[in-house]
């Protein structure tokens, strides 16, 4: 198991990690390759009875803090922009790990997490947010596609949140059984190890109304990411 | 485009989902097919000071409720034992959709969100949780493996939450694009369509401390999940 000992940058008393702090790891750039890995994160937002909810929501990272975007019809948005304190976790799972043993079973996954307050971006500071958040999920399409208009940049809220508070952990490796098990009569015969698990991408598949003369572009038949 | 016009089974006016009510789902089936595809879920937790976290946990479906765990020593997880209202959320993402805009692209994606009160289980109920969580991730695994002993059951919390209040949207389909879009000289010729996206298990690696007479049990070679 490849464990680190300290927090991430920008950890503080809020998100230092207190379960399993081994798992914690302190490199930036770990950081911000979990953030650039994941498709999508879960964002929580409460109503005014202070119930959570938590919210998929597309993102993108920017520099040092994350971009992402809602409805300015949503009343959960909109307490985001108002200044809620807010959390946003990217969680990749990377396999089951099969201990012998129900307790010390996990799963190799590589999560962040950033706490704080998100802020509201507009004019061309809220369109390169959008650019960013098209181009993590797709690189090369912004420039493919048609940009946003005045209407539906009117429709949509995009949000910022600094990487200022944050923690990042990651579990690879094998299982960690207690010493007990693997030498245990019977226990020792369980198979022990890892299913890897990853995301891929099939196919790609036009629309019924796209024109038969248009190739899948390059930058879709290409695309991967790990 | 796949779509319900009708809300979850025990949808409340706080789980309603107001954006996009055409994505949400009125099938007690689909609620559950999508909580049982699911691996991890994003559960919502918040601090003494209002600051919510969102964590990701092992959780499954058990009948009309969810269940998960989590340790004895966690102060966010005893703060859901003692009843702070708390947010489970499950998402796959099953594909990009790309719309001839950007502000029509999208994700095709099951999510499934429940909300309320956790209550921590004990005994057997306890017991029988944990053994659901475990059949969830892999079945056949609870009976092959060490099951919990004392110090290890007193070392996790397992929490349960109902289904009684939860919404669950469902995207399916190619893009939408305006009209417009269609018939533009220039966008009508930009590729348009969805790219699939599935998660998939890797070969079993057996973990250093493996017999090497032990077979890769049948349970994890023909284990697959969709």
């Amino acid at each position: 198991m490849t464990t680190s000992n300290a927090n991430a940058p920008g950890s503080t008393d809020r998100t230092r990690v207190r379960r399993l702090p081994e798992r914690a790891v302190s490199d930036v750039a770990a950081l911000h390759r979990v953030l650039d890995a994941a498709l999508i994160a879960h964002v929580a937002v409460s109503d005014a009875d202070g119930q959570p909810y938590v919210i998929p929501v597309a993102f993108a990272r920017r520099g040092d803090e994350v971009v992402f975007h809602g409805s300015t019809g949503s009343r959960l948005f909109r307490s985001l922009a108002d200044g809620q304190p807010t959390c946003l976790t990217v969680t990749l799972l990377d396999g089951l790990v099969l201990a012998r043993s129900a307790f010390e079973s996990s799963m190799n996954y590589r999560s962040a997490m950033v706490v704080g307050v998100a802020h509201r971006l507009s004019g061309d500071d809220e369109l390169d947010a959008l650019r960013t958040i098209t181009e993590h999920l797709l690189p090369g399409r912004w420039q493919d596609c048609r940009q946003p208009n005045a209407k539906e940049r009117a429709a949509t809220m995009t949000l910022a949140m600094s990487l200022d508070e944050c923690s990042v952990k990651i579990r690879t490796g094998g299982p960690e059984d207690v010493p007990e098990d693997v030498t245990d009569p019977v226990y020792a015969h369980v198979w022990a190890g890892t299913v890897p698990l990853s995301e891929s991408f099939g196919m790609p598949q036009a629309s019924d109304e796209s024109l038969p003369e248009t190739p899948v572009p390059a930058y879709v038949s290409a695309w991967t990411r790990t």
